[in-house]
């Protein structure tokens, strides 16, 4: 937590996520900002659309998925550290339809909860944390998602 | 519930998410079968790898959030009912990484709880039902979905 950190870019991760998970192409996700705390990423509505015009759940789902999976892997990559991330839970609510570009952002956890995280990562090589996200458009909450996340040292 | 079901093939279905969702065209998402009880989804490994070459945790979010959609609009096509379907929460475990093609299904609830549903919809234009959804990869159970779906008569 002492050493400084480099912070990866916006653009640097959009193409990181183009690169190694196709499907975001095809959402049109972007990563839109990053400042070693929040992580936000953007989809436009069109290519997310679903049968009544609004964001299609699965596009909503797979969005507040990667802003958790992203933080986490920002926070390891800032940090110099090799980390496998996968999702085990992801649960979301819809809260409203979404009819415009969306966001979905993740908030690094206070500090003794990530200090927390990365010394049980350090000491057992695998460590386990819940992320809330926010899917956001129009400046609305349209949905509230919790995923619960395991880092393995590689 | 006595009137003779006219099944909607699994092309037809398969064109209209095509139409309806173009993700579901990225995803490569086609549906498999539907017998009156239990539709299957399917979706090829490739357009929906993730950064560790197993399927991406959205994707199977959206093929398991998709499954219980496509029942329940089955369900209401079959029985010529004109009816807007919307999620209103998803869950899901990942138990299982994916390692190739994967399907979702899910399967009509019993008749009593059928039933009643379709009865809350005929009296108040609106029910809710909560529909369980599995999605499989080589036999294997990889991820189990629980989704809240809510349906209005229009």
């Amino acid at each position: 937590m002492n050493a400084p950190l480099n912070l990866t870019t916006p653009s640097d991760l959009t193409h990181i996520l183009h690169q190694e998970i196709p499907l975001t192409r095809a959402m049109g996700l972007v990563a839109s900002s990053w400042d070693g705390q929040t992580v936000a990423l953007t989809a436009p509505l069109e290519p997310n659309l679903n049968h009544t015009d609004t964001a299609f759940g699965g596009s909503i789902s797979s969005i507040a998925v990667l802003a958790g999976y992203c933080l986490l892997f920002l926070i390891f990559k800032d940090r110099g550290l090799s980390t496998r991330i996968l999702v085990q839970k992801s649960a979301i609510d819809f809260l409203l339809p979404i009819e415009a570009e969306f966001s979905a952002t993740a908030t690094c956890p206070a500090p003794a909860e990530l200090e927390e995280f990365l010394g049980t990562l350090k000491r057992k090589r695998r460590a386990r944390i819940e992320l809330s996200t926010e899917v956001v458009s129009g400046h609305m909450v349209a949905a509230r998602h919790k995923g619960l996340y395991v880092a393995m040292v590689y």
